[in-house]
C-alpha cells in the first residue's frame, strides 16, 4: 500500500514512519511506499523496508493537494497544521494553512472522481473551550477559545460531510497532550508537562510554572502512534455519521505525575523539578480540559496508557534505551 | 443608523423590514437606511420611512462583500443561504453560497480594519445530527447529518472566532423552523407544519404526509423577526465567547397543532386536513430534532410563543387580518 503523510516531518509523523519501517506493514498490507510531505523535508528511517519519498511543499497552495494525491494514495494521514500559539499570532496563516489546507486536500480528493481513500484528520482537544464539566463527554459541544481550536472543530465538520457524502473515509481523531514529548523543551505553554518528566531523568533540571493541583489530559507519542494505526486500518462501518473522536488518554494532577515519576526514577530525580510559578501560564492552562470520559473511542478500539507510571516507563523504554541519570 | 441585510428578499428579510418601515426605528435608534441585498430584487416596504436600496448580487463573488460593507453599516443581518434541500442537491453551490459567502462577508469586516459592526448570523438546528436526547440541551454538539447543517455550523465557528479576536460584535441565532410560513404551499419536507394550519384557515384542504405523533419545534415569523431584533440590539457583553444560541420556540405534535387549530377555528376548518402518509417526508422527518432545553437564549432575553394556539392566532392577525374562512 502507498501511504501519504502531511506533515510527515513532525514528531507524530516521524514516529509513526519508524513504526511502519519496523513491521513492514500496516493492518496486514505491506507497506510500498510512503510519501511524507511537509515544509522541511522528512529524513527517511534508518531501516527503510519501502520506497520513501520525502516532498517539500505548502499545502495551502492551490493545486498542490492535486499534485500530492494525483498517484492515489490507500491512506492519507494528515498531521500538518500550525500550532495553536502561532496560528493565534497570525490570523491568517493559521486559517490559511489549517483551514483551507485541509479543505484543499478533501476537494482534491472528491474532484478526483471515485478515488475513496481512508483520511486520518488529526484533532485536538483544543475544539472545547472553557468552562468544561470536570469530565467533557463524548456529546460535550466545542466551543473553542482558540483560533487553532476553531480550525480543527471546521475540519472535523468537513471531514464528517465528506465522508457522508461519500468523498472519502474519514476519520477524525483528537489527540490528548503527548507526554513525554521527546527533544529539547520548546516555548509551548503545555511544555513543563513533559519537560518536569524529561529533563530530570536526563539529569537535568526542569521548571514548573504551575500548581501541583493542575489537572490534564495525557498520552505518550508511543499511543499516539497507535491512535494513527487504529485509525488507519479500523473497520469505519461501526463510527457512524460522527466521525470525529476524544481519543482516550489518562488524566492526573501534576502532584500525581511528581508522585509517579518518584515511584519509578527516585527522589534524586525529583529534586531536579523546581518550581518557578508563572501566572500567565497558570492562566493559560486554567482554560485546557482537563479529563474525558472518551467512551467511544474505547469502544471503538483506541487505547491509551491507564497510569502515568506508565506513560513514563513508555519514555524511559522508547527515548532512552530503559536507562535513565539516577 | 444604516442596516444592511443580507438575503433581503427572503421571508424572515421581508418581514424584518416591515417591522423596521412601521417603527422607523431600531433599539432606540432611527433607521435611516436599510441596503438590502439579494440574488433577486427586494421590494421596498409599503410606507418607507428611511432609504431604502435594494442590491442584487452574489455574495460568493469575492469582492462582493467588499462593496457592501464599503459604506460600513452599523449592523449587517446575514440571512442569506442556499436552502437545506438544495445545498444537499448541489454540492458546490452550497459551499460557495453557505461557506464562502460568509467566510468572505467576515474577511471584508476584518480587513477593513478597525469597523465592528455588530453582525447577526442566522443558523438552523439542522447544526444537530440525529440521535438526539428528547430535549436538547445548549451544551450538545453539532454533528449535522446535512451539507447545509454543516456549513450553518461551520458558520457559527467562525462568528465566534472573529468575534471573540474583536473583529465584529457576532450573534448567531439558530432558527425553530417557522411556523405558519406564510404563501403558497412549498416543497420542503416542513412544507406540512405550515400548510396543514395555513391552508385549512383559506378554506383549502392541505396535506399531512407523517403520523400525528411527529414532534417538532416552532415559532411563528413574528417571534423569527422578534429575535433579530432583539440578536440586534441586545447587550452582547453578556453572550461570553459561545454565541451561537439556539432561539426558544415551541415543541408540540402534529395532534397537538390539529388540537390548537380545532379550539382556535372550529371541526370544520380541521375537516380539511387530509392524512396522505408518505414514508419518504416520514423518514426525513425522523432525523429531525423535536424538542430543546434552549435556556441561554431565554435567559438572555430571547422570547417565542409559549402555545401552539398563539402561534395560530399570530398567523391569523399578522396574515389574514384576523379572520379566517370557517
Amino acid at each position: 500500500m502507498h501511504i501519504l503523510i502531511l506533515g510527515g516531518a513532525g514528531m507524530v509523523g516521524r514516529k509513526f514512519i519508524e513504526r511502519l519501517a519496523h513491521s513492514g506493514e500496516l493492518g496486514a498490507k505491506t507497506v510500498d511506499k510512503i510519501t511524507a510531505q511537509d515544509v522541511v523535508a522528512a529524513h527517511a528511517p534508518a531501516a527503510c523496508p519501502f520506497i520513501f519519498d520525502a516532498v517539500v511543499s505548502d499545502l495551502s497552495i492551490e493545486g498542490e493537494a492535486e499534485a500530492l494525491i494525483a498517484s492515489k494514495p490507500d491512506l492519507i494521514i494528515h498531521l500538518a497544521a500550525v500550532v495553536s500559539g502561532e496560528a493565534e499570532a497570525d490570523f491568517e496563516k493559521g486559517y490559511r494553512i489549517n483551514l483551507d489546507g485541509a479543505r484543499y486536500l478533501f476537494e482534491a480528493i472528491r474532484k478526483s472522481g471515485g478515488y475513496k481513500p481512508r483520511v486520518v484528520f488529526t484533532s485536538s482537544v483544543a475544539v472545547f473551550g472553557a468552562p468544561f464539566h470536570d469530565r467533557i463527554d463524548d456529546e460535550f459541544f466545542t466551543t473553542p477559545l482558540t483560533s487553532y481550536g476553531t480550525q480543527k472543530a471546521i475540519g472535523e465538520l468537513l471531514l464528517c460531510d465528506y465522508s457522508r457524502r461519500g468523498f472519502f473515509d474519514g476519520v477524525g481523531i483528537r489527540l490528548p497532550t503527548i507526554c513525554v514529548r521527546p527533544g529539547a523543551p520548546n516555548k509551548a505553554a503545555s511544555g513543563f508537562f513533559s519537560n518536569i518528566i524529561r529533563e530530570p531523568l536526563n539529569g537535568i533540571e526542569a521548571v514548573l510554572p504551575v500548581s501541583d493541583e493542575v489537572r490534564h489530559w495525557h498520552a505518550s507519542p508511543r499511543s499516539a502512534v497507535g491512535f494513527l494505526v487504529h485509525a488507519a486500518t479500523m473497520d469505519t462501518s461501526a463510527i457512524g455519521p460522527r466521525r470525529a473522536l476524544t481519543m482516550p488518554g489518562f488524566s492526573c494532577t501534576v502532584a500525581e505525575q511528581i508522585e509517579a515519576l518518584r515511584k519509578i526514577a527516585g527522589e534524586g530525580v525529583v529534586a531536579r523539578i523546581r518550581r518557578v510559578p508563572d501566572p500567565v501560564i497558570d492562566g493559560i492552562v486554567a482554560g485546557w480540559p482537563r479529563n474525558f470520559d472518551a467512551r467511544r473511542a474505547a469502544a471503538l478500539g483506541f487505547r491509551a496508557e491507564s497510569s502515568f507510571e506508565e506513560i513514563i516507563r513508555v519514555h524511559i523504554e522508547d527515548e532512552l534505551g530503559g536507562n535513565f541519570v539516577k
